[in-house]
Order: structure tokens, then C-alpha cells, then sequence
């Protein structure tokens, strides 16, 4: 995963974990299910920070929204109580609220106690915008669909054209999911940052590729994507660090080329594994550990390096696909190949 | 609707509209579609800005989040680009997802576009839990009973246990809808600031009445609900000023006796009449007017005055309810009528 | 302090500590500076966390703003790093800048290393604008009497018209300092929640005293001032907690008659003293213990009942103060004398 | 100003105004005060919107805050009224009080009624830590030193190691004052895009110039500066439009390499020229013009590539500087001549 050692798109300051894939921070597991019918290049890909019961064992989590043209759900509650309760889901816009039926239908499911003795659960459902390869408008996206891509996470997962991301654009060309990770060394110990990303943005010809414009770059067009970010980390964050850690996404996507378009919802999420929070204060404290400020940088860098890569990596792996109103998009390989 | 007038439960400065209620600000409808059968005690509330294409013709609007526990939907978009482009429906916590998907089918029939040569649509869905007299695990609300409360909108509505209202508590006795209005005299030209809030919050004990705690206040019990505010006005106010109008709501939640509590979900969302924001750039420029900062004041005081009265008002509306697992939770004026 | 036991002015629900005072939270101490000469009526208020280096052991620390028409400096970086490390230091708006320059003098004198070896410092100046008794456009505030409020510092401290609260104005009656505070008792362990406000806001006739409004109310006028609230506590609460903390000062702001003024700055900070960050990351970790979510209710409770009081206090404790063009405001205690 | 033609740094896709400066939106004017005398190494950098009397005739302004590590003054009112009082002042960050009195002292003789008959004054003040090659720790700053750069404010002005950049140190290199615009043709009329920024950010290795890093990079160093861009148009903007302008700021500053350092205080603050707000409310309307959203990606990618052009533009301007404890910072130019 991740771009290629010999396909390595930057000189990175930092080395890439061993999959190079947000699945080196351990216990995340990342799941697709992957719609590819004629008119319909869409799916679901869901995140789990672990593979326990989320509700009962949140984690500490963050958010940072750069532009918040989209229909994201669940950072309101995210960004008040600093936790993530439940897997992270990827889907087309539209499919958005039959995503959060499957997470709630999951929670209860696995928590009788919802709605009757304690309160209500809070899915995290990220979205773009597939209309342009996919028949956004027949909603194809089921909650079944949303089950099978949660049963199939696993520490190893595809990137490109697949899962929610089957029918994005990025920058022109076809997008998807990618994905990348960064070690970051502090005194005493290391701790790694991962990154996925849904690319459905840009407009083409702002692409940089190698950190340059490719040539020749077109015609401009209008950027009317978005653009998911998910950061994992097994460092002992707070969700305020969190918070912060979240913005430097923004570094690596501008770094690829993004102005941060008008409709491109831009944003991301952030989460910790090094620690649970437990649902009911059974006791009165929590005992946390944080990291102390003045190691922020590395992580930072660690987290612009590891989107910028998983970008590139998006864009590398995805397949050229053709979908509705028979409407292709090419691969930037088969760009590339082309000029 | 609002408090009768041989009621009024504190001095307002500021009089009320001739319904005393949302549907004073011209254009706006509301519409109920109400569960009540055993253990299903819940609902839809819809509320309209205007009777037409709301996609094509948004209208100016802002928020304010007291406090971020809930799972509302489409505040993201709504901050960013200060539109309202659909109804508000206001349901259970668990069927917002199904909510979600109502307003993106209505979107999609009435706009062809839409996902096609247009981005898509921000559904905004506001959400409380009543599972205290609801079986809220159940998830009952259909898409069509969003089509219904759709539908039924109209000037004239009902108030209490109804719609999105069934099944809510607040401040230990039975909450729900409920609505009012005051007017706001400016120089020359009065303008309407309508408040309809869904009330399912507040401490059992905390209730301020006639600005003074009920006694006996018995025992405190924790908030777990939440509150949604809707304000409407025709004054032209840009969405800036929106989002500050919005703010103002808090005053009237806590002169009724809100801790604004941990676990209880209390925002605001504020929309203006007095123009239509065009989906589609076919001009260079919108020209708008807005109201200078320094009248804002008045406006302010109606939106924390009509906000006080209609948690009064969804109060003394609200029957006794008895639903899931048995419970029952008695009427303000059953509470009162035993003391 | 606070107002005295024999004239509570509401049923509280949570027992106040020994002073009824900010201070009754260990560690934490006022002092004032106040000028009142002729057209001079102004002055300044220091509230120090702890009696240490505040630059070399922060404390966590959070905010909120409800209306941000003010000139508050510092909240930027604390919001940012959920930590003060300076004094607190209160004065009329104008004098701001000289009060900041004031708290780096001391922090450059605290500390030979800033601007050499370490960063800068980021000192926190709340204002109001008392120039409706005080002649504010002569500037009279210098460092040195920033410097006195400083030394002046102590767990007892007068109330009313004192410090920076000497030309202050709430509504229409002199305002200056209140302060309070309230236990909350939790499993096994009571916190202790202390507010200390400067009371320069409210139309004349909207006070709400014993929660209604007082009779006759005389003409509404507008709203040009500002209130800045404050909150200590020894519970241990994260930097977002205190943001949440900070966010429940409305509920007593609004109870006593606030409909948050377009021009009425309101805003607060929380701080707790449970625990210091260090400057310097000597270590990688920092060990946290913060208070369970489950339990923040009744700190918010006791947030929101001590701002009731100390705006109530303020209000008893000030005398009717002439000013700058002869203007006098007459004391609370005066006016209801004079019905 | 800006990059001389013959060197400019990447492909732009916009053209540069007549000047390639922040001076190219009609209007505004710059001005500096450098002090350069041994351990002083520091000053004053001015930006006035226009020529007239900013308190009573307003200009709409908004804001972003991408790491909140500074002292900025002045952010929580403009974020609130979206309204821009005074001049910007951008100075050392200890002197930043010193500023802040120097522009209440200019409002208040401009405007008798300051304090008197109207509010106060909200003036603007930003700043960078400029200690590694200035002795800030003494002050040095005057309210002279503001009203000198206040009163030499021009069209033309220098960029580089001069005003508010003369000790400032980016990517390990002097940086300092840098300044460019682009036009963003829209149909039918084109407008200007200006950004100026004040360099004093990035960690040395980190610059990417060409889009490409530096070789040889040498080793990272901490990044404990900050950088502070202004923006100004003439498209009439709407301060929520502002908003959303300044936060493509950030798009410029990472793709010349920043990771938005722990301790680098990274902000934007934009103004349209388009229409002035009236102090007084003589009129209970403003009537405005503001841009459709589809048009804003135009002035987007404006606003990235000025800013990350002024970026390039403060690096190659700013001459080599000893300072204080004797310390030397190379200018890029003699890096880039010794490799």
C-alpha cells in the first residue's frame, strides 16, 4: 500500500510504516464493499480504530473542517466530547443517511442498553460527491452494504477505485481511497501516524505532482469534490491534540495541489489508540497519559507527509473506470502514460 | 398557539405576534406526523421557510451550538455557506438517518439536477432522543411519515405532544413543540422573530416558572435529552447576523432553568424571509440589504423572549403520555393541578 | 462576599463555600487597583491561579464567547493550548494595551529566558469600557497600577465598585466586581466552583432579581457595555472541559436579565487549579488525571448558580458612584430604596 | 515588488497585478518603521484599507486561524461584526500592547465621540517573535515607531528585512516583509486579489522552492515562529466570504513547506474594499453587493497564489541581518549562492 518504495512521489523526511497504510497504527482495520454495475461506481469503505465494542471503549478523537461544503455526521458530538464511538464510514452523499441507520442499527445490536437505560450513539459518516461516474441519484447504497464493508476490515485493504471510492475524480483524473503512514521518533520511543483519504477534489490541472504542476495541464475545471481525511495514531493524544493534529492534514492536500475549492468539502478526522475511554464513569477520573506539547512537530510533519503520500497513492492505484451516462474517467497512469 | 394570553407567564416587553407563533413570520408552514400507538410514542415535525423550491431559492441562515451532544445534520454546510437549501425536520435521535434520506428523495424529485449537472443537496435534520417514552430501538419512522409531516404544513399547527414531540420530556414533566412570537418595532418598520423549540431537556426540579423555581422542586434528576430551536424571522438579516441571532436563543433556555446540561443537545438555527439566494450563479452578484448592526438589539429580545415563551408554551401543551416499558410522564398542568 | 447569607436572592441549590468568593478555591487570590479621582473612575483587578510561576506551570484552562464585541487578548493561544500562563488582569478597554505590557514586563522578569531560549509569553487582559462614569479617553491605567493590583492579591478582596470595577454599569445600576461560589459534592469527593464577574452589561430594566423582573422598569436602554466572567476550580478538568465549563456562565448571565447585547461583550474563562503543565517538555508525557464526562453536571450546575449570584453580588455591593460630566449612577441597593 | 518577473518561482495561473503587491487593490497603502541599531533588530509595518477615517466608514473583513499560537489582538470582534476599525499594525510580539495604544490613541483623536457618545475602538495588532536576532525582551517599540510607519504608508513600499520583518527568520532563512496580488478575471469584470506576509516561519529544511525542497537540506530545526498574512480584494466580499477567502492563506504557506508548527502562530485576516459600513446606524439598512459563491474558486486560487508568491517574495527580498547575542542570518539568496 501506499505509493511504491520505487514510485516514492517526494523526498520524505520521514520513513512510512511497514504497509505504508493508516493499518500500521495496530488494531485499525479497514473494510470496502464495492458497487461496480454499469450506472452504479459506487460503495462503502469503513475505519475501526479497534476491534472491541466502540460504545463501551470509545477513543480520544478530533476533527478539523477546512470547508465545510458537505453533510458530513457526527462532528458535532465528536468535537464536544473529544471521543469516536463507533467505525468510521466512507460513502457516496446521498447513501449518507443509510449509512447512519446501518451504524445505529450495528450499536444497538451490540448495545442493549441504548435507548433505554443509557442515551443514544453517534455515527461518524463521511461522504463525497460520486455523481459524475456513479447514479448518485438511484441511492444503490443499502445498509447491507454498509455491513459487508464493516466485515470485511482487516489490517490489509485495496486502494483506488474502490469501496467509496469507486466513482471519485480527483483532480481530473480518477480518485479514490489511499492511504499512507509516517514513523515519527521522539526521545525514548516512536509512535506512527496514518493516514486515508477519500479524493474526490481538485480541479484539473492544479495537480502537483513530484511538487510540480504536470505539464500540460489543460483546462481548469471547476473542483465540485470533496476530499475525507482520517488520521490514526498510537500516540497518547488528548482530544484537543487531536483537534490539532487534524489540521495538518490540510498541509498535505494543499501541497497536492488543492486551493480548498468553494463546493469541495474539505475536511478531517483524527483518532488515538492509545487509550479507551470507558462509556459510563463507573469511576469518578480517567488516568490519562499526554503527550507533552513541545513533541507536537513531529507528529505534525508525520501527518502532512503520510496525505500528501496517501494522495498520490489514491491516484496511483486507481483504476481508469467508466460509469454513468457513460461517462470515463482516466487513470493518471494512463495520463501519464498519454503525454 | 404560544401561551394564552390570560396565561402569559412573564412580563414580555415585546408583543407577541397574531398567532404567537413561527407562522407569524409570512411563508413559513409547519407540519406534524405523529406515532401514538403503545410503545411507539414519537414523531415528525417539518418546518418550511417558504412554499417553494427551497434547493433553487435558499434562504439566508445561521446556528449556534450551546452544547454539541447530538447527532443534528447539515450545520456543517449550513455555517459555511450561511444557506438553508431544504425543510427542517425534527425527529428521534435514532431515525435522523431515515430523515436524512426523506429530504434527499424530496430534493431529487424536485430537482433533476441535482447529482447530474448540479452538486447535491444538505438535508438538515435536528434530532432528540425520547426514548424514555418511546421505543426509540425500534427505529419506526418511515421516509413516508417525513413525506407526511411534509405535507401537512401549514400556518395553523398544533403545540405539545405531537410530532417530533410525542414522546419528549423536559424539566420532568412532558415536553414536546412548542411555539411563539414577538414583534420588533424599529424605526419606522416592525419586523417578526418567531421561536418553535422541541423540548426534551432540563433537570426534573429545574423548572423556573414565572422566573421563580416550582416548589416542591423533589429530587434532581440528570438531563439527558436536548433542545432544538428554530427561529424564523422576516427581518432582512445577512448570515452572519444569523448565526448571532441564533446565540441569543440561549437566554431564553435558561431563564426557564437550563444548566445546559452535559448530556442534553442544545443548539439553534435561525433563518430570514425577507430574501431568496439563488442556487445557480447566473449573476455576477446577489444585492441584498441587511440591518445595520446597531438595531440588532431588539431583535435580540425577541428571538430570547419568544424563545422563553414557547418553552413555557410546549409545557402547558403537552398531555400526560404513557408509552415504552409502561412509563408515564405527566402533563406541567397535572403537576401543577396535584400540588 | 457573595451576597449575604440573610438575602439569598434565589432558592440555591448547591451550598456555597466559606467566603462565597473565587478564593474559596485553595490557592487562588484577587487584588484590586482602583482610581477615584473626580473624572477618574476606573481601576484594576489581578485574579492569580496560584502564588507561583505562572509561565514556568501553567494551568489548563478554557473559554467561551457568547458575544465577541470585546478586546479581550490571550484567548487565541489558550484556546489553542488549553492553558494560562500569565494572571488574569481586568481593566477598562482602552488600557489594555498597557495591562498586556504590564503582565510581559513581569513575565520577563519571572523569566530570563523568554525571547532568548524560549518562546514569548501570552498574557490574558479581559475588559469592559467604563466610560460612561470614567474619563477612558485620558488613558489613566500605567503599569504600575497594574503592577499594585498584582501585589494586592490575596484570598479576601472587597466586592462592588472597586478594582476594575469601579466605573462599571449593569444594568442601569453601578455594576463593578461579584463573586461566588458553589460546592459540588460528588462520589466521594466535593470540587469547589468559584465565579468572579465584572458586571458592565444590561439594558436598564431587564434585571431579573429573585428571577422577575423588578417593578417599575422604566424605559429600556441600550446595552454598551460588557460582562467578563471568570471561573476557577479545583475539580480536575481537561482544557475542553473548562471550555465547557466556561460555556454554562450564560445560564447565570441570562437568569439575571441578559439578552446578550449586540454590543455587549460576553465572554468567559475557566481555569482549574488540580494540576500544572510545565513549560518545558523535560518529559515526553504529561499524567492526567480529568474528571469522567458522567459527572460534569453538577459542575456546570454550580458554574451556572455562582454567576447568578456574583452578578447579584456585584450589584449589592456597589455604591453609587459620580463620574466624569457629572454623571452619577446610583447603587441597586439606592433605587430599590428609592420605590 | 512581489517576484521580480525574471524569477518567477512556479508556474502561476494568474496573472500579477501592475505592482505583484498587496498595493495593486486600490487604495491601500503600507508603510514601515525599521529600527536597525546593533541588538535591535525589529519595527513596524502598517496596512491601511484606505485613506479615510476607518471607525466611522468600516470596511468588511474576515478572518481564519489555522494554529492559534500568537498573540494577534483584535480577531474575536472582527470575527463577530465582520468589520475592520483601524489600520493593521504588525509588530514584534512583545510590543504588541505598545500597538495596541498607539491605534486607540489615533482613533481617539480622530473621534472625539470614542468613549464618550460611542463605543470604543477595536484596533487590529499582529505580531511575530522576532527574539533570535532582536532583543525583545527590551521593548523597543514605541507608539512613535507606529505612528511613523502609520504615517508612511504608500502605495510603494519595500519588502524583506524591513518594518515588522526586520528580525524575522523563515525556513532558516532571514525573512520578513513579502508582498504580491493576482487578478481573478470573472466574467465580465476582473478583480484583485493582494496578499502581504510577515515571515517569520517554517523549519530550516523545510522550504520547498519550486515546489521542490532545497538540497543539500540540512537539519530540521524547530519551528517556533509564526507568519501572519493580510489579504485584501475589491470584489465585494461579504465578511463570511472573507472568512473563506482567508483560509486559502494556508494553501500558499504549505506548499512553500509548512507543517503549521507547534508553536508558529499561522493566521489571515482579509478586507474587501468594495463598500464601506458606516459607524452609525442613520440608516436602518445597508444595502450590499456581494459575489455569488459559484465565483469564489477564481479568487481562491488567487488568494493561494499570492500568498505563497509573497512568501517566496519576503525570502528573496530580505537581505543577511546580525543581531542580537551577535547572531547572523543568512538571506536565501547567499544560501542559495553557497551551495
Amino acid at each position: 500500500m501506499g505509493c511504491p518504495a520505487d514510485q516514492t512521489l517526494f523526498p520524505s523526511r520521514l520513513p512510512p510504516g511497514p504497509r505504508n497504510a493508516i493499518t500500521d497504527v495496530a488494531g485499525v482495520a479497514v473494510g470496502h464493499c464495492t458497487l461496480d454495475r454499469g450506472d452504479l461506481q459506487t460503495g462503502v469503505t469503513a475505519v475501526l480504530p479497534h476491534g472491541g465494542n466502540l460504545f463501551r471503549e470509545k477513543v480520544p478523537a478530533g476533527c478539523a473542517v477546512f470547508n465545510g461544503f458537505g453533510k458530513t455526521m457526527g462532528l458535532m458530538q465528536l468535537a464536544e466530547l473529544g471521543t469516536l464511538e463507533t467505525p468510521i464510514v466512507l460513502t457516496n452523499t446521498l447513501s449518507a443517511g443509510t449509512a447512519y441507520t446501518a451504524l445505529v442499527r450495528r450499536a444497538l445490536e451490540e448495545n442493549p442498553s441504548i435507548g433505554v437505560t443509557t442515551g443514544t450513539v453517534n455515527p461518524l459518516v463521511c461522504e463525497c460527491n460520486d455523481g459524475q461516474l456513479n447514479d448518485i441519484r438511484s441511492l444503490p447504497i443499502t445498509e447491507d452494504h454498509v455491513f459487508q464493508a464493516l466485515a470485511a476490515a482487516a489490517p490489509g485493504f485495496a486502494e483506488g477505485a474502490v469501496g467509496a471510492g469507486r466513482g471519485m475524480v480527483c483532480y481530473g483524473c480518477k480518485g479514490g481511497i489511499g492511504t499512507a503512514s509516517r514513523l515519527a521518533e521522539l526521545p525514548g520511543q516512536a509512535f506512527t501516524v496514518g493516514a486515508l483519504v477519500l479524493t474526490n477534489y481538485g480541479r484539473a490541472g492544479d495537480l502537483r505532482l513530484l511538487g510540480r504542476p504536470l505539464a500540460p495541464q489543460g483546462e481548469v475545471t471547476p473542483d465540485r469534490g470533496s476530499v475525507i481525511t482520517l488520521l490514526a495514531t498510537d500516540a497518547p493524544l488528548s482530544a484537543r491534540q487531536l483537534d490539532r493534529l487534524s489540521r495538518r492534514a490540510i498541509a498535505g492536500l494543499c501541497r497536492s495541489g488543492s486551493i480548498i475549492g468553494s463546493g469541495s468539502g474539505e475536511l478531517a478526522v483524527s483518532f488515538s489508540t492509545a487509550c479507551r475511554v470507558p462509556h459510563a464513569g463507573d469511576a469518578l477520573f480517567l488516568d490519562l497519559r499526554v503527550l507533552h506539547e513541545d513533541y507536537m512537530d513531529t507528529l505534525f510533519a508525520a501527518a502532512a507527509e503520510a496525505v500528501e503520500d496517501a494522495v498520490y497513492s489514491s491516484l496511483l492505484h486507481a483504476e481508469t473506470v467508466t460509469g454513468v451516462r457513460g461517462t470515463t474517467v482516466a487513470s493518471l497512469r494512463e495520463k501519464l502514460a498519454d503525454e
